[in-house]
């Protein structure tokens, strides 16, 4: 499958108009082309403009509510449950983050857990958004049902993410990572790939391992059984119940605290897809000097960087490292999209009225 | 090699009467044995007597002081930072963890960083002591580096368990696990028993797969190279990078936000371990009704018990059952102690003065 590159401004112009297209307000149309192409920018293509298609289907049957705002049904000091009423995920994240940090400046911490919600993009986002305000960010999301627990074939938990991002220096610590081997939409790119899946990732609907990304993705879709593995992968010798340990914990975190729909019923709701997310921030305040804290993270991992290298390898990696400097790459090459990618941009494109604005290869 | 079963009871008699003899109070011999033996409890023999033989080390060389009193050295509502001063890790952890009880109860949170401790047993012990006050439980520690970090060959990172534990029927959940493949401890039993190890755990001092676990250990006590995977395993295929991401957030929580020793500097001072705890306690009363929360908690977890099977396997698992089940097992049959194990406890014995309440075997 071929590849071109889109500059970074056209696509945002034309996302932002698409989102337009649809009836989101201004702010709307820039929060969620924020969240879409900071995925695109580091990176992750999974959840980046591929998903388009995605949040064009959920908007235009309703399952995404284009106008909804979200309530706030609980409150304390430290932590609020809000019911996003189906609104788009990015909307309500943005809202709810912005409330768990000022929560956090006030008292230390700011837990809020989001019930209703949908789809939002890349957990990291929403966790860099309470870095950047000199605190720990934790986001977390429940998803339809893709994770076999151990000993299982039923998906029973979705890939749910755990991002936490702490600031240091030259490069925060950005941690973002789906508590199934991989998220979905690694799947996604593999199957328009159509190049099979590594050993390891997935089992079929009869809990046996499979190679075949159409075939997972497919049982999937139509709940026939089988789905991604837990981060440790199939059976117990590798621990793969850790991964679903950690899934669970994710559960809870979002469904379970916010009263909300577990992932095994997301989708099956009569209205909407019934996501959750928790979002937290944690001032670190708490144990003792900021810059203190900061500087020991900076330096302890400078010496992982530093440390001895596999046989290889040239390089050690700081969780986020690599989003970075895909960061400066995609903006001076632009991002990269593939064929199918494309053909599902001049769709929407025409839906929404975006045809003017739809980028043309610049490669 | 063959194992015995003693009585739990012959057992923690002579484990108090054990650390009696080093000179700690009854107290101190009481909150020390209560961790250990509950490891043996839990079927966790990696963690239980068979530790023994570490903490004679520790506290003969001078490592663990039997008089050290922990020190409050910054603290806030809902934090605090102690200093153990080199006590034992048992004793200050029973101490941190109820004072975080005692936050989280007024404020709704109480997260305490600990630095200066020591080996402090099973981490899901006092995840479990905030559990039974109604309170979500969290627990962590560092520990001397075993984990090579992705695309490395030096260990930089301990096995850094994760500890949760949240209320619920018939079974809480209670997860504990370390951030690598396996930890350490399991490596021990398996070196013990003399047969190898599994494809997927480690690596040698060259930064390749290894199965042979009496190298794989020594040159973990030399610093010779290589160390555990990752959960997620080698390389990047399998995301072996999150495990070691889930291993720098426990570091985060204990020694960088305590100020203490890091992971790769633990045991390399010239006084004590270093060693860092972090004690979470989390009331999710600040999220609404909590017996309604532990009622969707409870549903969501008979669900997953309930869910399909895969092929050849009858039961899933949620996290802290098999423990339970081992529980009273172990009640019935006693602790199973390997012939290596006993002639530790039996040099122990002659060194405290505990031979008279050594126990025999039972079979």
């Amino acid at each position: 499958m071929q590849y071109h590159h889109i500059p970074f401004e056209q696509m945002q112009t034309f996302c932002r108009k698409v989102f337009a297209g649809y009836g989101f307000s201004e702010d709307d149309c820039k929060a969620i082309t924020n969240v879409l192409l900071d995925a695109d920018l580091s990176g992750i293509e999974s959840h980046g403009v591929q998903r388009l298609i995605r949040y064009h289907h959920e908007i235009t049957s309703g399952m995404a509510n284009t106008s909804a705002e979200p309530e706030i049904v609980f409150e304390t000091p430290l932590s609020a449950v809000l019911d996003g009423h189906d609104c788009m995920g990015q909307t309500l994240g943005a809202k709810a983050m912005t409330m768990a940090i000022e929560k956090a400046k006030k008292t230390g911490i700011g837990f809020v857990s989001v019930r209703n919600s949908n789809h939002y993009g890349i957990a990291g986002f929403y966790a860099k958004m309470a870095m950047r305000e000199g605190l720990m960010g934790v986001c977390m999301t429940n998803s339809e049902s893709i994770m076999v627990p151990t000993f299982g074939k039923q998906a029973m938990i979705g890939t749910n993410p755990i991002a936490v991002a702490m600031p240091a220096k030259p490069n925060p610590f950005v941690f973002d990572a789906a508590t199934t081997v991989v998220p979905r939409g690694k799947l996604e790119v593999y199957a328009k790939r159509g190049n099979g899946i590594p050993d390891g990732w997935a089992l079929d609907e009869n809990g046996q391992p499979s190679s075949d990304s159409d075939r997972v993705l497919k049982n999937i879709i139509s709940k026939a059984g089988g789905g991604i593995l837990p981060l440790g992968g199939a059976g117990d010798m590798t621990s793969g119940y850790k991964g679903y340990g950690f899934g669970l914990l994710c559960e809870i975190f979002t469904s379970i605290f916010s009263n909300g729909t577990t992932s095994n019923y997301i989708y099956k709701n009569p209205t909407g897809s019934g996501i959750c997310q928790f979002y937290g921030a944690i001032d670190y305040g708490m144990f003792g000097d900021k810059a203190q804290i900061e500087s020991r993270l900076s330096t302890f991992l400078q010496e992982i960087r530093d440390s001895a290298k596999a046989d290889g390898q040239s390089r050690i990696y700081i969780h986020g490292e690599k989003e970075l400097e895909a960061r400066e790459r995609v903006l001076r090459e632009g991002i990269p999209v593939n064929d199918k990618t494309y053909a599902e941009m001049q769709m929407i494109a025409d839906y929404t009225g975006s045809a003017d604005l739809l980028p043309k290869y610049a490669d």
